[in-house]
């Protein structure tokens, strides 16, 4: 980020994504499709790590949390009940002159198509008022082609974990508090895709919908809440007694758990930026909601020429709003049953009791209220909704940490992006190229050569290398060029290391160096004599 | 297979897939959406085993191919240079009585909508006349939803790899013969969606393009064409001089690589039919085509009463038909330069030479004959590929294995279901259901039981194993309920390993058996002790 022309930076990036295979336009070759990318062998590789280490940290690797593999496709009526079909839309304009169609929001930075040396909002074509474009995309399911068969490519992955929650609870074993994960593709008919891949009409998303006690339930088990002090515990987390957490303590918990996944994978704390979104900001049903940004060379500066940075993950405390409207237009509970709930509830102290109802029942009075239902029929069931809290029934809370893979993917090449000064094989300063990626995601871990190609037991010894590596990590073979060529190759593709079989490998130096190896820190570029039955643990030691 | 109503046996399955949580109907609060289909927790994990070693296998274990992963929407043109727009269709009629819409050739099998005692093709409705209806889903991309917005949703993950290819071969130091992998989601239109989840209309696919030299370029590098025999010893292939392959060997060698693949995680050689396709069924640019089926339980049967087997892949010989198609419609060079092929033709016989060129030179003008080209245009452009065929220039052939990785996770589910009898807690028989996965492929891998919930020690000790294992590979903790019923419910989710910690592995029975655990196996229920310190390095290479 020292670079004063950020521009040139991101200009390089995007060349280096085309020329090493990383990132492809999609459908090249037929002039590419606006707001579409694909991903090359490279690109595929490091998506795959991306995908796999999220999933590993926030499912396999924890006891509280399942996984979802649901259809990009549903029943319409999802999208009814999530607000998607009403209010997923951008205002736009459209000009009776040129026929174009414009962003409301945006007419002030897109140029005139006809007189591209004016803004859209200062040319003289004639603008009709906004009008609500709706961002899903739409298609038709079944063989008749009407109206009743209208369904949409998912905006978001998140909704399908809602409509599957009660499935999964029944099935999983699970109890609140409890998350569901999920990782897949989400289709946003954005009117003007840009940035590279950071704002595209195809994406995948890793989304969690982590479900908590209302805080109501918690203070009756726990007999208080977790304190702002508490709060700033959740380091150590899970393991601990998380009784007494409510949707604060969660969120707060959340938020620190995935900073520390993308330092976990090589973003530096300093790249990233913790942004709490202002009440004015907050969706209607959001409590508090977090992004999480990272400085992309694109992003706006501030007043202090500070880059600031562009959304890579949300963390929303979404409260029981997705719950509740699935209740509403399934007519399927969405409660669950707690037990402990149920326990203590008759060893509070009356007044506790009508002070934990009461709080219960305004909350759900307020949701109804938004819903639009009559006030004396939401009075009625936000009654009966504190009632069944007495008995152990609830609606879960939920912490949603939404992120987005594909702009992880470009934050991580964009951080791992440098030039060093670097000698060539003459031993003259060259400008070198670095991925600096961190072993995790690097999607080649090592690459293995053979010193000269021409030399049959370099070669069968390099194979031999190869082989003992491949069942375990993916392993590039190179023979072709000079050893320091080759090095740049794989500096320029991120692979954190690199194995030379040379001629003291074979033991023609001294018996003391048979069956060594010289292995290259991409980074430091310093060599290591290694033991070839020493490399393999080693390897899996640094790369995991 | 034993049962004689496999109807009931796959009855039970599907009703395991919903109460475990393999497999659930996609929205199903709202009633379901047909032909779509949701993974639940440990289908989830089960299908991720299976794109996982899929690609490990394919992609990463080899030397010779490339990853991918492309968008699900691409630009249109792709699908008109496919075929797909014109031809990717079903007949259909319409019934003008009960509004009915039905595929044309299933009218025999389908109840009328109306009477049901007979079916659609003996009742009494007016029918029209078969009409072709597309398979593939419509969508509008971008701000103005007119025909020129029109794309669709991919009915195959294959194009985009065709469409890609130049932009893979010149980054990725691959040369012909190699191949580019894709797995991702497809979707397709179904008329009727039917047998759970095996003809659904989302589904995943993995899919392999293997691009090779044109057999003439093999016999003008090689001398000759690998003969049938030389072709029976293909199993021992990669490393191997494949110099002399011409798309026959390469066709037969992915053939057994991808049954070897199947047999690799669990279906037996006997589950599984090679069906080679007649000449009548074959696609008019495939030179032949392997399907490879599983004889589900809702296969037909043959005359002699034996399951006939359903499609969980095929293998096509495509010549070079897809090149081609895209080649011409984009305008843009799919040819590849052979070095090892301009060195070596100028050293052939000229009579060698010339037989080459005419048979290039006659496959090329049998393609562009077909693609509608006037006969004397058709004849300059064949000379024009076989001339540049002498100089090293030519478009690869392609072998295609396709595999559909729903059909493949519904193919072991169904494997693995069986029933047996085992005692019960008091020593009484009683059915035991196993699912017998594979442990490649088992969505749980080993599951940790303290003996007791209610003694601490056993219940740290039990954490400490878990924690020990959980890094490596997917674990379940389960302290809750009698340790038989606890097995149970492993067996029936097919977790093959079982972890056991008793007071013995306290070292109350004395110190020999101090850290040592109760390993116990799925299928045989023999329990093995194995001290803690072992266990992983033992499970580890139980599961790979």
């Amino acid at each position: 980020m020292a670079e004063a022309n950020t521009g040139d930076r991101m200009e390089k990036i995007v060349s280096l994504c085309k020329r090493r295979g990383f990132i492809f336009q999609s459908s090249e070759i037929y002039g590419g499709i606006n707001g579409f990318w694909d991903y090359g062998p490279l690109g595929t590789e490091l998506k795959r790590n991306i995908r796999d280490y999220w999933w590993h940290t926030m499912t396999r690797q924890r006891e509280d949390v399942a996984g979802l593999d649901a259809t990009i496709i549903m029943h319409p009526q999802i999208w009814k009940a999530s607000g998607h079909v009403d209010t997923f839309s951008d205002p736009m304009v459209d000009c009776k002159t040129c026929k174009g169609r414009f962003r409301a929001d945006q007419t002030a930075e897109i140029p005139c198509p006809q007189k591209p040396s004016k803004m859209v909002s200062a040319c003289h074509g004639e603008k009709t008022a906004p009008r609500a474009f709706n961002l899903m995309f739409q298609t038709c399911v079944g063989p008749v082609q009407d109206d009743s068969a209208i369904a949409y490519l998912r905006p978001e992955t998140a909704q399908a974990i809602f409509a599957q929650f009660k499935n999964i609870l029944e099935t999983s074993r699970q109890k609140v508090p409890f998350g569901i994960a999920q990782v897949g593709k989400a289709f946003r008919n954005e009117v003007t895709p840009r940035n590279f891949t950071f704002r595209s009409r195809e994406f995948e998303q890793m989304e969690l919908e982590f479900f908590i006690r209302p805080d109501e339930a918690v203070e009756a088990i726990a007999g208080h809440l977790a304190s702002a002090a508490d709060i700033g515990q959740c380091q150590t987390a899970l393991g601990n007694d998380q009784t007494d957490w409510g949707w604060e303590a969660w969120h707060k918990y959340w938020v620190e758990e995935r900073i520390r996944f993308y330092e976990s994978i090589g973003l530096p704390r300093q790249t990233l930026v913790e942004y709490w979104q202002k009440p004015e900001e907050l969706a209607h049903y959001a409590r508090a909601t977090v992004d999480i940004l990272y400085k992309f060379p694109f992003s706006k500066r501030d007043a202090q020429g500070e880059l600031m940075g562009e959304e890579l993950e949300g963390i929303a405390a979404r409260s029981d709003f997705d719950l509740s409207q699935h209740q509403r237009s399934s007519g399927k509970s969405m409660t669950v049953f707690d037990e402990e709930l149920k326990a203590a509830w008759p060893k509070l102290e009356p007044a506790k009791q009508a002070e934990l109802k009461e709080r219960y029942y305004q909350n759900r009075l307020q949701y109804l209220s938004k819903t639009g239902e009559a006030p004396d029929k939401a009075e009625k069931l936000a009654r009966e909704d504190a009632e069944a809290l007495t008995k152990g029934y609830y609606l879960p809370h939920v912490i949603e940490p939404s992120a987005g893979a594909d702009r992880l993917a470009l934050a991580l090449i964009c951080n791992a992006y440098s030039e060093d000064q670097a000698p060539d094989e003459k031993g003259k300063l060259e400008t070198r190229v670095v991925l600096r990626f961190h072993p995790r995601i690097a999607p080649i871990k090592v690459a293995v050569f053979p010193l000269l190609k021409n030399k049959p037991e370099l070669v069968k010894k390099a194979r031999e290398v190869r082989d003992l590596l491949r069942p375990w990590m993916n392993v590039f073979y190179d023979e072709a060029g000079a050893i320091g060529r080759r090095y740049r190759r794989q500096d320029e593709i991120g692979t954190p290391f690199g194995v030379t079989i040379d001629f003291d490998t074979l033991g023609e130096k001294g018996p003391e160096l048979k069956d060594t190896v010289t292995l290259r820190d991409r980074d430091t570029m310093q060599q290591e004599r290694v033991k070839i039955s020493e490399l393999l643990p080693l390897l899996l030691g640094r790369i995991r």
